[in-house]
């Protein structure tokens, strides 16, 4: 028996299952970054009564946690099993309880036209008659051809289901058409009301899923995750060096994303109150590695010189065929990668900025584990990626959270005290640090010579909130007695690390792209950030 | 252990296997129209030794033997299995052992102009460099449109394949074209020469697999068996019966005409030593129900007043989508059906014999289970169907048999003697009677007076050919001192009364649609006849 402290809940673990998906069952959620993989260090719970019951210590316990920590009885609730029978009491600590996360604030958004690529008609038929025998497929396109003037097929799938859906109710149909030219799917009655289509930006590290009233162009739902390939690399060229160890692992990987789409659809769907059945479109974008390996594509000679991607175009596939579980006659739209390291994210960014239209001067910068970019002259786009690393998403950071409820979000030191002031999300006690505070930190602390300009620590700085704790100078953000967790939030030196790293890569694929043009960054009138943190960056006009 | 005499060959079988299973693996083939499913009666056995050591007589053998057969240690190898680890000694008598199918003379065949679907392209592309990365799928588009001069698409399975196949021969490839605008194939380096294609003839009762090279139009192997759905109902009626049964049912009788088809094929590949990759094209025709079955199309109002298909026009559907092992890329084509009974097979012989190209006065009659007419009354024409029962195919015959050695083909009844004389298939002892013969033996019967016009025996005919046994009166075709099989050779009034069922039911066909234009049968200037057995039927001129 599992009780979970503070609520008191009660829970009968199987053998050997973890205290993670124990909590999952009796309800609790606990904070993680990968979902219970050992791969982010978050899950911590304590351990308040009953070791003797679970399992020891994992390598992975002994990276996130340090001996202090498991003397306190912190442990990975992803990494500890239940072993016996006993009782064994957990208490999940404030930080890793897992609060309301924020929602992203609308960032910038173009007027489009709605112009989806499905639409619905609904019909009403003559029945045969021993006079008029007309097969029901050619009695559907009869009618449709006079409604729409067009040439119509039939999906596959549709005829499979046409017989009975027409008699259903007296021959009156709704059809869903593609493009006006394919019947994707029929349905017995007036349908007209429902009309859904899903979004699907494939990131390295996130996934998400969007489910849109394609009637009204509204997002009702939306659904993300940790991207379920990330045990197989981190980064896309690890995910592709993987691919290339074996031909079985591009299948494998395939199937984990698609599983992943998969399972955020239906929870899209569960929120939204709308069926799988009621999605007739989706469209993914992810740079190239992602939409190759998505669509099943071998990726690899994205990774080796010319660095080449096997299709540029757009493509149109069934769901049914990827394994996709929306209406049996929905096709997949992917859109068009522009190379071998420049994918569809950089498509849609465009499309979604507008760039490509108004051909001002400007650049575009989405960042993620892999960050695209582009820039305009005035004329022509050109577009690059780098390699930034997952910092700014959160992970790799020490104290890093998702922005939810607690999340130290922005942060300023006073340049004489040299104290932190900082802002949660929900203005309540910090339980960590999400990634817009982290740019805020490294900014703030450079200003105010905590840091040197190369980001070491200045331990001549002057300040006592900057220590060393095993070895290591850290600087503390919220100590323990103003935090939600009774612990210290800090800052470390890798923390700044990974942060230059990132920083490093995006401004050289900046500043290879405007040297390539030869402008000066001073001449860019626009700079459109995109990113799940961007839309609560503060910006500082030089 | 069995020992199969008089061959001698030992297997040692598992237990309760069946002595018809056993006797494949020793790879002795014993004669059988159903596979072994217990419903043909053909693969008589006697067990010479080791009674004691296999199961007791079932139901179908009790239908299916005489008291006398038992008692004799007359066995079906189907329903015997193996109890015991006994020495058991299986005669396989002559009547079962299977000769070497006659091959099917050659009919009528028209010249038609060699226009396959698919043709070969050998190309060589230009690799990708640092200055040239157009992505491989467009680099192929390019090349391919310059060469045909038309739009181009790939199918998703090729792009699938694509970067390997290009590297793998210096990016020399040989592409698949179907219909001239879709590459459904590629291929590293010239395989030019490998192109071949199926023609699946999916029938009530038998199922038979054309492979043909489509460079040559010459059928290079073929391959036929029972339809695998005759457990499910013998004839059209009761199969879509079974599928409204239960819902799951359609997909039951889709996966197994879907199972047979491909085990066929293997088969006719096996044959030719050409592998199933090479197929790039598949057609198929049958009666509507199992045209609709095949697609997974639910056929029932095909059975409804009034009578409609679900669709009419030809379909194109990928094998893969319909679970058929040939060539990934590769489409089968169904031909249309014209209504609800009057299939693809009926557009197939109409296609075949040219009668709607030549517009004479023509009758078309392709016998089967269920037996396909058409009508050509010098300017349009007319269909029907009507269930003509499997006798014809050798089912429900007392010594029915297929074509192979041994097989009674054509008999003649000295109208003094009432003697009957016969040819057998290979000229050798007989061991059954096949299609053709049949029809011989009733016809002249008939002329003798051994039977009278309602089909019943005269008793009066004076002949010792004519004889009761076990209180029923049949005809005695071979006494047993000239057959193969020591045992006599009988009609039976049983077999008559298939015969007639079948030949009623077409006459009235023939009748109604010859009635509906107004035509007499002396107008009909060609009668052309399909069906396996009807190219050695004898023609009589009234």
């Amino acid at each position: 028996m599992i009780i979970f402290l503070p609520h008191g809940r009660r829970q009968k673990p199987l053998k050997d299952e973890t205290i993670f998906d124990a909590a999952l069952k009796a309800g609790i959620e606990i904070q993680s970054l990968c979902g219970g993989k050992g791969l982010c260090g978050k899950c911590k719970v304590i351990i308040v009564e009953g070791k003797e019951n679970i399992s020891p210590p994992t390598e992975v316990e002994m990276k996130y946690l340090s001996r202090e920590d498991l003397h306190e009885g912190f442990r990975l609730a992803c990494q500890t099993r239940i072993r016996s029978e006993g009782i064994v009491k957990v208490e999940v600590p404030p930080e890793s309880r897992l609060g309301r996360q924020k929602l992203l604030e609308k960032g910038f958004e173009r007027k489009v036209k709605l112009k989806p690529a499905v639409h619905k008609l609904l019909l009403s038929l003559k029945p045969p008659t021993l006079r008029d025998v007309e097969p029901d497929a050619e009695r559907l396109i009869s009618e449709l051809r006079e409604r729409t003037g067009g040439r119509i097929e039939l999906s596959y799938e549709v005829l499979t289901k046409l017989p009975d859906t027409l008699r259903e109710k007296s021959w009156e149909i709704t059809v869903t058409l593609w493009r006006g030219r394919e019947v994707i799917s029929v349905e017995s009655g007036d349908k007209r009301k429902s009309l859904y289509g899903v979004a699907v930006d494939i990131g390295t590290t996130k996934l998400a899923v969007y489910l849109v009233d394609l009637r009204s162009g509204k997002i009702v739902s939306t659904a993300s995750d940790m991207n379920p390939q990330i045990p197989f690399g981190e980064d896309v060229i690890s995910r592709i060096s993987f691919v290339m160890k074996d031909e079985l692992n591009l299948g494998r990987l395939q199937a984990k994303i698609v599983e992943g789409i998969n399972n955020l659809i239906v929870k899209a769907c569960r929120r939204a109150g709308v069926e799988l059945s009621e999605i007739y479109d989706m469209t993914v974008v992810g740079n190239t590695a992602m939409h190759h390996i998505f669509l099943g594509i071998n990726p690899k000679y994205v990774s080796l010189s010319p660095y080449t991607a096997v299709v540029g175009s757009s493509l149109d596939v069934k769901a049914r065929t990827l394994g996709i579980n929306i209406n049996g006659g929905a096709y997949v739209h992917a859109l068009p990668v522009i190379a071998g390291f420049v994918g569809a994210d950089a498509v849609a960014d465009i499309i979604a900025t507008g760039i490509n239209e108004n051909r001002e001067k400007s650049m575009l910068i989405d960042i993620g584990t892999n960050t695209e970019i582009v820039l305009c002259d005035g004329e022509n786009l050109y577009a690059c990626s780098c390699a930034s690393g997952p910092a700014f998403e959160g992970a790799h950071i020490t104290h890093g959270i998702r922005a939810v409820e607690g999340a130290i979000e922005r942060v300023w030191i006073d340049p004489e005290t040299l104290k932190p002031m900082y802002k949660t999300v929900g203005n309540v006690k910090p339980r960590g640090i999400c990634g817009s505070a982290i740019v805020d930190i490294i900014a703030e602390m450079l200003k105010a010579g905590i840091i040197k300009s190369n980001g070491t620590f200045n331990t001549d700085a002057g300040t006592d909130r900057l220590r060393e704790r095993n070895g290591k100078i850290e600087f503390v953000i919220a100590p323990k007695n103003e935090t939600f967790t009774g612990r210290d939030i800090v800052v470390t030196q890798s923390d700044i690390r990974e942060i230059q790293l990132a920083k490093a890569a995006i401004y050289t694929g900046a500043s290879i792209l405007l040297k390539h043009v030869g402008m000066n960054p001073s001449e860019i009138k626009k700079l459109y950030m995109a990113g799940a943190f961007t839309s609560i960056l503060k910006v500082r006009r030089q």
